[in-house]
């Protein structure tokens, strides 16, 4: 393959994985996917990961092409299914359309696919082409994925907005807003892709959130610094980052579930309480004295209605091992903790963080909340290290994104 | 001017910001300037600020010029001088020289030139041109003078090496190393930007520093890293961070004084002490009982040759104002503050703080020291705001630069 043949098929994929990127946090269990579809040197159809229960990426993309496809080439950003799961496998309908060729970036962490999809195709007389150069772009779209097949838990990023000098909030509770509104618009793209959002009663208490995404609060500023790409990546091709901010759309395809972590003092009135859908889990050391509280009816008809659950866990690190198991049994893949620093200090006690996106603004407060409190490593050997450390400069805020585990390279 | 001819103007307009970026904090209280002479389309000589009292960098420039300059071009970093200081104005010696035009990015700060240095040359038939589009390049490195000439005070420069969640060391103490080992060569070189190095008697007690730039210290991998440029910049062109980078050099011109605030309990084993220019600067109370100290006939022998001086100020923010006028009036105009936490929320609380030039390290800590123990401000809009922000990614460690004070496109 020459240099120019080489971008171009590239070219498919980034355009795939933008696809991939658009359907992150809709998807769950599934991983988000996309597919490109080429004939005759013509993109001829694009799919994508439909709700879990729906088509993959590749029959999307297959039923959406209007021509024929014999000796087509298709870019799909992970090894096509060769499975019986809610839906036929992948391989059998690109087998059937004629497709000549199949590009992908990495093979499927899946154990029951790893290798067996690109076989099938090899085997049907398809062949398979692996696009190294976009492997590690793919790979932190699977990465919820990979931690939900290898792990059953869900993936944790934890977002923050902190002044340079390491303070989320002052020390009166004041933190809106540290972050510019170009940074708090990130955030509502970010919420886009994940499934679940989660936050401490205490955040609630302090700043009654909605969590959702709400593109037409931004002024056409904000939203042209994103239109015109007015931002400067560093770190590896193809970050996280890079994929976040180049899929950047402001249509709204799905909407996380909330989870707050703690019962707040009074919350009757704040917009999550009113919200159907979020949920509130609870120790039972605190569920146990719900009954004596004044707004006892209102708990007692979320208890009914499963919008409070009980954690059974004594320690605060079981506990967050007894929430994370609780989220991934009820479907959670991509989780967003939003705040406070004590609740990510639980995360961090428990070591369930899987990846930091940090948002550092200009400002200095001179102290403050930080942005874990939780048990401080006593060394510095013994502190976490994060891998695979990209940024992304906004005009002012920097937000730098890292995870807990590497890159592999494997597969 | 054409767009290529104006690349040319800036091309050695830059040449010669690198020259001044290479003296600073070894002219104070001069500022550092470069100068580049261009004849024929080739550059001739160069020059750059000697030690006070020695050549401004036109003159330097000139007499190293072995052709003659009858109708050559000068790009000079700042409007020259046209008055006598510790030596003759610097118009002179460009009438002189037969120098046809002088390029400069910005007039002088200082009141006795502010552009009196340009209608000089004018008035002699040299031709003056602004170069604006490296104005801002040229201000960063005049920062310090201005504040200086315009407040007699020293420029501050907090430097941290941070985890991502901002912590400077655990809660034992434990700080070595947070930063990677090409961050810690980038403090070597800006240890050689300043003239002045300033840290906590704690910092003494707990990491006993040397503060000396030691290139020698690091792998040639950390080295390469610079000479092959494999950092990324954000923010403005020509951004301090961008010149202290790109004027990368090992030579070591001159050494900054190291000035300990406090002193440390035990201490006579500790390098500074054993460096015959490093002061300790002592308050009132703390002073007042050295005579009881087992250690007194060395802090004796300290207080005789000047290198122990007291505060007077009974207050911890009037005392940092007080230092700051000591350090000013013993000659410092660039002072970078090394640690800790709790004297740069000392600084912090006096306003003291010019610049702050902060790496995150990407390493979660959990908990542990922050990187300002100040009083911490109530509000989020009572914030120091920071300007100018720019950054450079090291490859996993993000190092960010910003300034008290915005640019100003004046003068």
């Amino acid at each position: 393959m020459n240099g120019m043949e080489n971008q171009k098929h590239n070219d498919y994929m980034r355009m795939a994985l933008r696809l991939a990127f658009g359907r992150l946090g809709a998807t769950s269990p599934n991983p988000a996917v996309g597919a490109v579809i080429v004939k005759n040197g013509q993109v001829v159809s694009t799919g994508c990961t439909m709700e879990y229960g729906g088509d993959h990426a590749e029959v999307v993309a297959i039923k959406n092409a209007s021509c024929n496809l014999q000796g087509a080439e298709m870019y799909v950003t992970l090894e096509p299914c060769c499975h019986q799961g809610k839906t036929p496998p992948c391989t059998n309908a690109i087998i059937a359309s004629g497709i000549a060729v199949v590009y992908i970036p990495m093979l499927d962490p899946n154990p029951v696919v790893a290798g067996r999809g690109m076989q099938t195709l090899q085997q049907a007389g398809v062949e398979v082409v692996v696009l190294h150069q976009c492997k590690q772009a793919a790979f932190d779209i699977v990465r919820p994925f990979i931690k939900s097949i290898a792990r059953h838990k869900p993936f944790v990023i934890h977002k923050i907005a902190s002044t340079l000098d390491g303070r989320t909030a002052t020390n009166t509770g004041d933190s809106r807003w540290i972050s510019s509104e170009v940074s708090r618009l990130v955030v509502h793209r970010l919420r886009s892709c994940v499934d679940t959002i989660v936050v401490g009663s205490s955040t609630v208490e302090a700043d009654n959130p909605r969590l959702t995404v709400r593109y037409d609060d931004f002024s056409d500023t904000a939203q042209n610094f994103f239109s015109t790409r007015q931002y400067t990546f560093s770190g590896y091709p193809g970050s996280f980052l890079q994929g976040l901010l180049e899929s950047w759309k402001t249509e709204v395809t799905h909407t996380a579930r909330k989870v707050v972590i703690g019962l707040p003092g009074i919350f009757h009135d704040t917009y999550l309480a009113k919200e159907k859908d979020a949920c509130f889990f609870i120790a039972q050391h605190q569920y146990n004295t719900l009954s004596h509280r004044d707004d006892y009816s209102i708990i007692r008809d979320l208890m009914d209605s499963g919008r409070i659950q009980c954690t059974h866990a004594c320690h605060a690190v079981e506990q967050i091992h007894e929430v994370c198991d609780m989220l991934y049994n009820q479907g959670s893949m991509i989780v967003m903790l939003e705040g406070g620093a004590k609740l990510a200090g639980s995360f961090f006690n428990a070591d369930a963080i899987d990846q930091c996106m940090y948002f550092y603004c200009p400002l200095i407060m001179g102290n403050g909340k930080g942005i874990i409190e939780g048990k401080g490593r006593p060394y510095i050997n013994e502190s976490i290290h994060l891998y695979d450390v990209s940024t992304v400069y906004l005009g002012g805020d920097v937000l730098v994104s890292g995870y807990k585990e590497p890159y592999t390279c494997e597969a």
